[in-house]
C-alpha cells in the first residue's frame, strides 16, 4: 500500500485531547453515543463514580424500578427490625404464631410509616418501636425528597435529541467527492445557531508502529441558523483535505474515524446543548447520495420530515474514481 | 411581473437551516410563535415526542387540570381494585348493598392513601388490601414528586416574554424606505445585551418552479445594551438590501417572510433567553410609521410604557413611491 | 451656562436601549438596584406581571410570611366550608352550640388534611365531607409542591452579590482626573472573568428642550480575571471622554447618570451572573480618593477585606481645577 | 541574590484581580481548592454569609447529619412545648408521673406531626395543642421542602471534577525547559472545549518592600477539544516567559505562585464548568518528567486511564542547567 499521507497537505491538529497512541488497534476513540471509549481506574469507585450522572443517564423504567426496589427493600429491612424488637410493640397488630403473618403486618406498618400515610390502625407503642418509626418516617421523607430532585433533574436535563445517519457517505459534490453525513432533531424541539465540528483520526505507520494522527475536517457550512428540517454536513475533499486522493481501499485501511460534535441553542431549555458521535471506517459507504427526507404534505399544506429516512441513500458510481496505485 | 431579483445585489445565505423548497406554496416557514411550521414523522411517537416539553409549554390552567384529572382517574381505578378485592378488606367501611355507596367509600380511602393523609378511620386489612394500599401510597408520592419537579420547571423556565408588533411596516427612513417592526418586554423583567437577527425568505421563480431564497436582513442597530422601553428594529432598504427597488406589489407577490430571532440576557434567570417570530407578506403595512408607546407620567415623574401600543402606527404616503414597471 | 458639549469629542451611542426623552426631568433611568425606572401599562396585570419573578425577588421573611398566610387563609376558608356542610359530618368532633368551638375544630381538621398529617381522631364522614377533604388534601400537596419549587428557585437563583460604593468620585489619576467607583463581592463567593460596562446619560439642551445623550464610558481596566478583593473601576477623563473639561458645576447641571453593568462567572452556580446599578449627579463626590479596604491580618497571616469600607474615601483638592467659564 | 527580573521581557498584567500587596509574606493568594485566601469582614454575618453556598459545599454526610440534627432538635423543642402546655392535651398518651416517660411520648407525637405520618393513636386535644400541632406540621412540610430543594441543588450543581497533579514540574521541553502540570477528569464525565489559563504571581523587591507582580503564563496548547485522557499543560520557558533564565534557587526565592483556571463544557449538565487551583513554590519539582498515566488494556481492547498516576513523575537532570550568578 502506497502511503497516501504523502499526497496530503492537510495540517494536523494537536489539541484533539487524544494522543497518537491512545486507541488500541481497531477500536474507536469515541463510542457511537459520543462517550469516550476508555476506562478510568485508580481512586475509590465512590470518588470516581458520579451517582448523580448514573441515575441521570439510565432509562426512565430502570430508574423507577430502582426506586421501587429501594422502597421494598427498605420496608423488608424495617419489618425485620420491628419483628426483632417484638411485634407486640406495634399496637393494633394481630400477633400470630405464624412468622409470615407477623412479618407481613410489620412490613405494611413499615410502608405506612415510610410513605407517612400513617393510618394508625397499627401504631408504635413503647420507646424503641416509636424511635424506629420516627427514624423511618424521617428516612422516608428524605428518600422521596431525593427522588423528587432526581425526577426533576432527569426531566429537565438539557439534551440535544439529535438523530444521526448511521453511515457517512463518500458522495459526489461539485466536480469531485465529499464526505457527507446527515442529522435531524427528533423531538418537538428546535435548535438555533447550530455548529458542527469534525475531527478525523487517521491511522498511520510511523517507524513500524501504528499511531493516530488528528486532522480538522472543515465543512462547507459549519453553522446554521436553525436546525428545523435536517442538515447534511458536507466536507468537500479538496487539496487541503486530509482525505485528498485517498482511494476507497486506503480510506478503509487508514481506519479513519470521524469525531463529530454538534452544539446549538435549545429554546425550550434556554440552554446550549451538545451531542457527539463518531463514524468509523466500517460505517463508510463509498459512492452514495442521501435521499431527501422531507416532502410537502398534500393534505394540510405542511412540510413533513420523515425521521426514519435520516440514513436513506442511493448508490452512485464515480465516473473516474481514484485507483489505489 | 418583472422579476425584481435582477435589481438586487444582496447576497443569499445558505445556512438558514431551511431549504429552497421546504415551504409549501403560501404557507410560512416559522409560525407566529417562533416554532417551525413542519411535522416530524417516522420513529415511535414516544421517542419523537417530549412529554416534558409538552407539559412545560401548556398553559398553567391546562396543567393543573391534567394533574387533577390524573388524581381523580387514579383514585377511580384504585377504587375499582379495592371493590374487586372485596370492600370488606377496608376496615371501618360501612359495607352496603349499594354499589355507589361502596364505590364512594373505596374512592375516598384511595384518595386518603394517595395523598398520604391516611386518617385511619378506614384502613386496609389483610394482605392484599394492604399491598395495594402500599403500592398506591408509593405511587402517590412518586406522582407528587413528579408534579413538584414540573411546577418548578414550569415556573423557572427562562423565557423572553417579548411582545412583538403584529405588523411590520415599510416606513420612511432617512432619504428612503425601511422595514420596521417593534418589540417590548411585557413582564416586570429587563433584558440586557439584546441581539436581533433577521433573515428573509423570498419566493422566486426558477425554471418555472417556485423556490425560496434566503437573505440576511441587516439592521441599523442589531444590538442594544438594555431592552427597557421598546425597540424599533430598522432595516434600511439600500442597494445591498434584498428589498432594493421592490414595489409594494412585488413585495406581496414575493411572499416575503421575515424570520426574527431576539436573544438577550435576563438577570432574573441569569440566563440567555431567546424568542423567535416571523412576519409574512400578509402582515406587511406599506407606508406607515410607528407611534411612540411611552410617555412621562405627570403624576409621579416616571416613564410609562403602554404595551397595548406596541403595534400602533399611522399611515404615511411616500412622495415618490416606486411603481411596478 | 456655557455648554460644555462643544468641548467634547466623545462619540454618542444610540444603542443604550433608552431614548433621548425617556427620562422625566430630574429622575433617573436606572434605579439604584439596577432595575429600570419605568412603569409598564396596558395588557392585563396577570399577563404583564410575573408572579414567579415577584416571589423570587421578595425577602425570605416576606416569602415565608406569605406562605404561612396562605396556609392560614386556606384553612379558614375550608373550616367555613366544613361548617356550612354541617360539623356533624366530621366524625370525632365534639359538636357544640358555640360557633367558635365548632369553627376551631373544623379549622384544625382542615389543617390536618392540608398538611396530610391526618391523625384521624377527626375524620370526614359521608360523601360531601369526604369529597371536600379529598380536594383539600390534593390542594395541600399541590401547594407545598409549589412552595418546594419556589424555595429551590429562591435559593439557587444565581446572583452576583456585589456591593457598590454609594458614591462615585472625581479623583486624581495620572496627570489629571478620573471617575472612580468601587465594588466588592460580599458573600463567600468569588467571581471570575468579571466585566464592567459603563454608559453615561448626560442632559443637554437642544432647541430649548432637555434631552438625554448617551456616551460610552471606557474604563482603564474593563475586565479582571478574578474579583477577590475589591475593584476600583477607573474612567480616565481624557479628550475622548464625554466629561472632558467639564467643571464640577457643569457635571452637576448636566444631571449626569452613570449606568453600570457588572458581569462575571460564579463558580458556585457555574453560571454567568450580572448586577446593575446607577450613579446620578447627586451621588458624585468631586475631589476625593478611595481608601484601601483590605489589610494583612497580623494574627493569622490572611488578607482581610473590610466590606464596610467600600465607600470609604478622603477629600482631595485638585491643584489646578477647572473653572466654569 | 541577583534580581532575575532584569533578564525578563515578560509583560506584567494588571487585571489579575489581586493587588501587588494583597498577600501576606509567604502565604498564597489562591488556596489549593481554588478559593481565594482571604477573609471578608464588616457587614452582618447573615448578609455576608451565603447559607445556600455553605450547605452546597459541605460533604454529603455532614449535610445529612445537619438535617437529622435539625429534625431531632426541633422535636425536642416541640416536646417541651407540649409538656409545658400539659401532656394531658395529647389525647391517647399514658400520662405518667415520670418526666422521661411523658417527654418521650411528647417527642414521638412531635415527630409524627412533623413528618406528617400522624398515626393518630396520639392526637392533639383542645385549642392550644391543636394550634401547636398545626404549626408544627406546617413547619415540617416547609423544612422538608427546603431539604428537597437543597438535595437537588447539591446533586445537580455543575462541577468540573478535575484532579490536578500535586506538583508542577520544571521539565525538559524542546531545546530547553518548560513548566508542566497535569490534570484529568475523575468522574464518568467528559469535558469538551476545555480552556486553561495560568497567571503567575512572583514576589519582587521594590524599595525594600516585597510586592507581587502578575504575569500571564501562555501555554503551548491552551484549548483542547475534549478532555478524555489527561492533559499536560506546558508553558515553554522562552525569552518572553516571566521565568526566562531563572535558576532553581531564584524560582524558590521568588515565591512563585501559579494560579490555574480550567473551564470547559460538561455535556451531562449542558453547562460550562470551571475549576481553579494554585501551585506555589513549595510544590515545584525542579528537573522531572511526567510518566504516562494511560495504557491499552490487553484483555478488552480499551484504553485505561490510571487516576492515581496523575502526579507520577521521574527525575531528570538538565545537561547544562542555569546557575545562580
Amino acid at each position: 500500500m502506497k502511503n497516501s499521507m504523502h499526497k496530503r497537505q492537510a495540517k494536523e491538529v494537536d489539541n484533539s485531547g487524544f494522543s497518537p497512541n491512545s486507541a488500541a488497534e481497531g477500536s474507536r476513540l469515541l463510542n457511537k453515543d459520543g462517550s469516550t471509549n476508555l476506562r478510568k481506574v485508580g481512586m475509590g469507585i465512590l470518588q470516581r463514580y458520579s451517582v448523580f450522572h448514573t441515575l441521570l443517564r439510565m432509562s426512565g423504567t430502570t430508574f423507577l424500578f430502582l426506586v421501587f426496589l429501594f422502597y421494598t427493600t427498605t420496608n423488608i429491612l424495617f419489618a425485620f427490625i420491628y419483628l426483632a424488637l417484638g411485634i407486640e410493640n406495634l399496637h393494633g397488630v394481630d400477633v400470630s404464631t405464624n412468622f409470615i403473618t407477623n412479618f407481613t403486618q410489620a412490613f405494611f406498618f413499615s410502608s405506612q410509616t415510610m410513605t407517612t400515610v400513617g393510618y394508625g390502625h397499627v401504631a408504635p407503642s413503647g420507646f424503641i418501636a416509636n424511635a424506629i418509626a420516627s427514624i423511618e418516617s424521617f428516612l422516608g421523607i428524605i428518600t422521596f425528597a431525593l427522588v423528587t430532585g432526581m425526577f426533576y433533574a432527569r426531566f429537565s436535563r438539557p439534551k440535544a435529541y439529535i438523530k444521526f445517519s448511521e453511515n457517512f457517505l463518500i458522495a459526489p459534490y461539485k466536480e469531485g467527492r465529499a464526505i457527507m453525513f446527515r442529522l435531524a432533531t427528533y423531538k418537538n424541539n428546535d435548535l438555533t445557531e447550530v455548529n458542527a465540528e469534525v475531527t478525523a483520526a487517521i491511522h498511520h505507520m510511523e517507524d513500524g508502529k501504528r499511531i493516530s494522527k488528528f486532522y480538522p475536517v472543515p465543512l462547507e457550512i459549519s453553522r446554521i441558523n436553525s436546525l428545523a428540517l435536517s442538515w447534511t454536513c458536507v466536507h468537500y475533499i479538496t487539496e487541503d483535505s486530509p482525505f485528498w486522493l485517498m482511494t476507497e481501499q486506503e480510506l478503509r485501511e487508514s481506519k479513519v474515524e470521524l469525531m463529530v460534535t454538534i452544539k446549538g441553542f435549545d429554546d425550550h431549555y434556554s440552554n446550549t446543548v451538545q451531542q457527539r458521535t463518531s463514524y468509523n471506517h466500517a460505517e463508510m459507504v463509498y459512492g452514495a447520495k442521501f435521499e431527501s427526507m422531507y416532502h410537502r404534505s398534500e393534505t394540510n399544506n405542511i412540510t413533513e420530515v420523515n425521521l426514519n429516512k435520516v440514513n436513506a441513500h442511493v448508490p452512485f458510481t464515480f465516473a473516474n474514481d481514484l485507483e489505489t496505485a
